[in-house]
């Protein structure tokens, strides 16, 4: 998660996943843990990449939208958003994107 | 930078770049928050968001490609730009990306 994510070549699509936590732990490191292993192995999931300061930032990039919704819909991953919006996020904000380009160095 | 960006109703565009930094200050810290303050100014500019643990994440929001094409060719930043790649970033990528949906609390 703590690296730049090596992509294919575009297009594809990522979710920007923009938050600000609640002081409450109450279990979220774990399931933030769980929930990056648990990405990994669906179908479709291409990297990550996440930092937290004052907002955490973590975009996934995905295959194609449907992998997408298939991962918003997965059962311990709905729980997880549960949670979040319950105990461990203050606010958040998703967004939906697709790559159209990139470049680096 | 460190707040959730409060963007219009989808589709708008954003670029995503992700950077690892070198360990030279060299001016960043005082060109960073001037290119926070430049990008402000420029049409089509909608917000950014920014984080930086292992790596650093910043979106920054823009009404059109066309917004997006003019900041990259900005004077001011293209010298800053000249200077990351020289002296700030051991690697780094830059998404563009469109923007197809959003939510959140």
């Amino acid at each position: 998660m703590s690296n730049i994510a090596s992509t294919p070549k575009p297009p594809y699509y990522a979710v920007i996943f923009t938050s600000v936590r609640t002081a409450c732990d109450n279990g979220y490191s774990k399931t933030a843990n769980r929930m990056i292993e648990l990405a990994e192995q669906q179908p479709g999931y291409l990297g990550a990449e996440s930092a937290r300061e004052n907002i955490g930032i973590t975009v996934s990039y995905w295959a194609d939208l449907e992998s997408i919704k298939n991962w918003k819909a997965n059962t311990e991953h709905l729980q997880a958003q549960r949670n979040g919006h319950k105990l461990w996020y203050e606010s958040f904000k998703v967004r939906i994107v697709k790559v159209e380009r990139d470049y680096g160095m």
